[in-house]
Parts: C-alpha cells; structure tokens; sequence
C-alpha cells in the first residue's frame, strides 16, 4: 500500500512533541510551550522532516476542539453568571483596544489617511487581526496549572469565547465597509450569530436531556463519551458551516451543554486520553509546523517585531485593565490580561478573509504567524510565572 | 474556514456506529458487525451520505494497527512457543487449499488451461487473492467474547500472521511467474521477510530492554503508552515502506515486543479508550463504507457468490482441516476454521498488485469486496455460534 507515511509522521510528531514536552516541564515551562518548539523544529523554520499535510491539520483540528470541548465540560455554571458580565466587558476592550493600536502601528509604517481610504482600512483590518483571542493555549495552560475554573479562568475564557464572536463582527464589519466580493451584510451576520447562539441553548437544552436520561440509564458505558464526543463535532460542524463562527467556539459550548452531567468526569477522562495520546499534540505541534521564515525585508522585519509587542501588549492594556476597572485584583488583571494574549488559527483565517477581500497584502502572513508562534509561546510561560508568584 | 466537512462525517459515522453496534448486540452479533452494516448503510451501497476519503482512510489504518497493537499486547508468550509449530502448519495449509480451490473455480468458469498459459496464472492469480486472511476482525470478535489468548486464539493470531507473510510470497512468486512490470524476484522477498522479522526481533529486543527501564522509573505515566504507540506506528510504517509487509503485521509485532511490561495493562487501556473513541469504529465503518455495487452482469454475479463460498469454504478445510490433523478437538478445529475465514484490505492490495501487472481484470473488484464484507459479516457471527456451543 502507498501512503503510510503519515504513519512516520506521526511517530516522529508523537514521540518529539512527548520528549520536548517532558524536557519543557523539566525546566518549569509548560508542555505545550515544548510541543510547540517541536513542531517549529521539525517543521520547514527549522529541520523540515516533516510537511504539513491535509491529514494532520485534520487531526489536530480535532485535537484543538477536544481540548475546547474539555474546557467547556470544566465550566463552573455559577462561576460563568457571576463572571458573565465582567467576560463581555473584557473582551468587548480587548477587542476595541487592539484594533486601535494596530491601526496606528499599520499608519506610522505605511502612511496616514482618513475614514473611508483604503489605507484607512487596511489599517482597520491589521487591527481586525489581533483583535480574536484564542484561547485554546492557555486554556491548556491554566488546565496544567489546575487553574481553570477558578474566578480568573472562568473570566478568561469567557471573555475569549464574547471576543470570538465581536471578532466576527468586527471582520464583517470592516469587510462590509471595504465592498467588494468579500462583503456581507453586518445585520445579517449579527442575526446569524444571534440565531446560532440562541440555537445552540435551545438545542442544548434537549441535548442536557437526553443525555440526562442516557446517564441514568446507562451511566459509565462507552456510549457515554462518544455521544458527547459527536455532539462536540455537531456543533463545532454547525457553527462553522452555517454561521461562520469558529468550530472551536461551538465544541466549547457543547461542553458547556454537557457540564452538569453527573458522568461528566467519566466522559472527561475518556476525551483527555483520546486528546492526549495523539490529537492535541498534533494540534501544538501543528503550530510550529506551520511556520517557515521566507521572503522577508527589514521594514517588514521591524513592523513583524512591533506588529507582536503590539498585539500583546494591546490585549494586556484592554483586558487586563479593563479587568482592574472592574474591581478585579492588580494580579488577577494581569492574569486575565496575558491570558487574552494568545493568538491562533482565528487571526490567520481573519487574514484569509482580507486577502480575498483585498485587505491585505499576503506579505503580511509571515508576521501573523510570528504572532501566532510568539504568543503561543509566552502566554503560557507568562502564565505560569505570574500564578506561581502567588 | 473551508473543508469542516469531515466533523461532520465523523459525527455521523461515529454515532451511527454506536447505534447500530448496540443493537447489534442486543440481537446477538457481534458489535463489530453492526459497525460494518452502518458503513455499508452510509456509504455508496445504500445511502451514500458518507463517501470515503483519505483522511477517513488513514483514520481507519490507525484504528486497524491499534487493534492489532493490542492483539500483540496480549500475547501469552509461553501459549505463542506451544503452538507456533501448529500455527505454521495451519497457515501453509490455509494458504495452499484456498490456492488451489480459487484457481479451480476461476478455470471453471473462464477455462481450463495448462501451467504456464496466461489463464493458468489467471487462476492462480485470483487463489492467492483469497489466500490472505485479515486476522483484525477475527481479533476483535475473539476479544469481545473474551477467547484471545487461550490456545486457539493463538493458534488463529499466530497463523494468520504467518499466513500474511506466506501470502507476501506467494504474491511475489505469481507476480515474478508473469514477469513484466510488477515483477520481482523471489528470493528477494524470501529475504526481505526474512531480515524484517529479523530487525524486529533484534530491535524488538532493545525496545523491549528501554521500555522496561522507562517502567521501572516512570510506572504509569503518559509517557509510557505514548512511546508504545509511536512503536507500534514506527513498526508498522517499516514492515510496509521498507519490506512490503502489511503494516499491521508490524504493529501486531510491536505489541508482541512489549507484551511482558509490568505496565500492560496501563498501556493497553489507553490505547484501547484511543482505539473505541474514534479510531476503531472508523475502521469498521470503512469496510462498509468501500462498497457499492455496480456494474455487475449475470456470469459475474454467480460467480462472485461461488467465489465468496469457496474463499470461505477453502479456509475452513485448509486451517480446520489442519488442526484436526494436528490433534485439536473437533469444535477448536471448527473455530480455527472460522476464524480464519475473515478476510480484509490484504485482500484488495492483492488485487491492486495483480491488476497493475496485468493478471487481473477489474470486473474482479466487486467480487473481492463482496467477500470482505461477507466474510467480515459472517466470521464474528459465526465464531459467536461456535464459541456459545460450547
């Protein structure tokens, strides 16, 4: 048979991404830091072993939504409504807040212009793109440091899921001023999203039953967590198909759906095995793989340094002091602040978007995916430093 | 984000694979069947909600060597010494009678011809395609009534092991007889098969030595599943690649290799809660999920029923017969008759090989499938049987 090289690829991923991790908890930086330092290693930046393929981004696509979907099932329900609030303040600033810095960055490189100029809105898209959190990094952070579901977690990951969804208005929205091929109608997507998440509880809520109903009937059998397991796909399926919402947003929600089941740890552990021994480090180590530093000039070098400091720093100003107004601890805004800085696959489909749309120039990718890797990188390691200092 | 399409694939293959496995056993066959009979409901034949893709493929590739890992993992190797001489001889005999047979039915229905002629290699042909068997779905079933690794489970995993490689060289051997593009030279692969088992035992025995050392110092860490798995992928991936033996066969090796880990039953958990999840129901649905029924005239019909008959006939004399000889009771003969009757993608690779060297038609494809499914479909249930009887 041809085509077991996948086969190989995933030796190599598998057992690398398990060795670097192991040597990064060994220095006292968290595993994924190190998954993803494999990846970049034996992605084209670096050795260029192994390619990215269809299959592995299939992979670890399911691998980022089983981490999604774990991170919903931890949700702390009573937590989530006292936080709800202060989530959609957060993100709401960690969106207006990065998206106003990014366009005076893009300015000061390549020129002023007013409202309405395609400068101005090319401006406006590079602040588009830094304005998503992904949070599936540290969500894995916090879950190593067992700092999840505390006041801090909730309101993380809160706040990433509302910024998920601004994000897309805010897309909309610039697309939409721009016209063109690229443009929708912004009531549209706000009734879409709107719809999807009124769809999502609806549903959620018969879904609760059943599988309510199947947990007494059937507690601790296999069809437990693969019912579960199917639902998260559902959704993530649904949301990403028929509302352009992020299928990790939807695999969150399902598990948010499913967090008061009472075999809830029994599904949890099934998932986490399933996500530990292949998906998820196929998903960190996709990160790295997909890095390679090509055509670069020295202006393009510069703005790619100041692009990150930028978009990092904008989501510690927005979030974490938006965090502090709110009566959150100094600490704790910190903690909410650089756990908002993570970047992911949702800047770069941002960036996709803009290019159809003639946003953006492609000359700009190289400096997303620095982002992506950059932020992917310290966010957890910050993370740690800042909840191991008390 | 494009191409989310196959969340929702999973999510429809992976429930209705539970579903139908449920009420699979609930009527009494085996759950492996019911998995069969939904990828036949999804796929082409029936529905055609569902369409096989690569990555659906290689899903089901990973789910077959998990499978077969754990089979290796089972081994009971005092058991394996008993009986390796009794499984050698039912393997030859299993693959000498359905030799023998097919190229009989072939030339009864397309003509008699002597050795030599095109049609006796035609013949002769299409006996080494049945000549396979494909252990996994017999493994599966044995597992699930708990029959593994008594003496006939072993006496069924060893034989079908040792058949898979006398199956390589027959291939070869008619392959070579043809001559032309597809042709290689015997003693070659006498060799390659050769120095393959020898690498693996000589490098299974240093896995074996740092496995055991990672366990003394790491007993039940993810490390210690993790490192079999990639193993197990690397095994697999070098049988293939390097000496054109059924990746499978490696993996099932691998598990031999670690067989006698303190750890065993850590490791297999896990690959096993891996395995159930997503990979194994991919596999079993993917059986299902290749067939479709087309263009099929009267002569090709009959003949694809015979062919069924005789390949699993021809199984049942050539290995039951054997074990009989060989002093096994008349029910464990039986059983190792059936057992070995299943037959799978070793099958269909036959078929790919015979058909590039110009020594089989494509007509022949359907009655190849036919089989796999019949055989697949038939071999739980009727071991089931067999086993119920007491």
């Amino acid at each position: 048979m041809d085509g077991v090289r996948f086969l190989l690829d995933l030796t190599i991923l598998l057992f690398i991404a398990k060795v670097f991790g192991l040597v990064a908890k060994r220095i006292g930086v968290p595993e994924v830091v190190g998954q993803i330092v494999a990846g970049l290693l034996l992605g084209p930046a670096i050795l260029n072993i192994v390619t990215e393929s269809d299959f592995l981004q299939q992979m670890a696509e399911i691998g980022v939504m089983m981490i999604m979907f774990e991170a919903g099932l931890d949700t702390n329900l009573d937590e989530m409504r006292k936080t709800g609030i202060k989530a959609a303040v957060i993100a709401f600033m960690g969106v207006i807040v990065p998206i106003t810095l990014g366009m005076v960055l893009y300015m000061a490189f390549y020129g002023f212009a007013g409202p309405g100029s395609d400068q101005f809105l090319q401006g406006l898209f590079i602040g588009t793109i830094i304005s998503a959190t992904s949070v599936s990094i540290t969500v894995a952070a916090l879950k190593e440091l067992g700092k999840l579901n505390d006041a801090v977690g909730t309101a993380i990951t809160g706040a990433a899921i509302i910024d998920d969804v601004i994000g897309i208005v805010a897309l909309t929205l610039v697309i939409s001023l721009k016209g063109g091929s690229g443009s929708a109608n912004l009531g549209v997507v706000i009734l879409k999203v709107a719809v999807f998440f009124a769809c999502a509880v609806g549903s959620g809520l018969l879904v609760n039953r059943f599988m309510h109903w199947l947990d007494d009937h059937y507690p601790h059998t296999r069809r437990m967590p693969i019912a579960s397991l199917c639902y998260c796909f559902l959704l993530g399926y649904i949301a990403e198909t028929y509302f352009g919402i992020a299928d990790i947003t939807g695999a969150y929600l399902a598990g948010v759906v499913l967090c008061n089941l009472s075999d809830r740890d029994y599904i949890e552990r099934r998932i986490d095995i399933s996500a530990y021994m292949v998906f998820a480090p196929l998903f960190f180590t996709g990160i790295g793989l997909k890095t390679s530093f090509g055509s670069m000039n020295t202006k393009l070098v510069i703005f790619s340094i100041l692009f990150v400091l930028v978009a990092l720093g904008a989501k510690v100003i927005g979030c974490g002091g938006s965090a502090l107004f709110l009566g959150f601890k100094k600490k704790d805004a910190l903690k909410i602040g650089i756990g908002m800085m993570s970047r992911g696959e949702v800047a770069l489909i941002t960036a996709q978007k803009g290019l159809a749309a003639g946003l953006l120039s492609a000359d700009f990718f190289s400096a997303i995916i620095l982002l992506i890797i950059v932020s992917s990188i310290v966010t957890p390691i910050f993370l740690k430093r800042v909840y191991s200092d008390g």
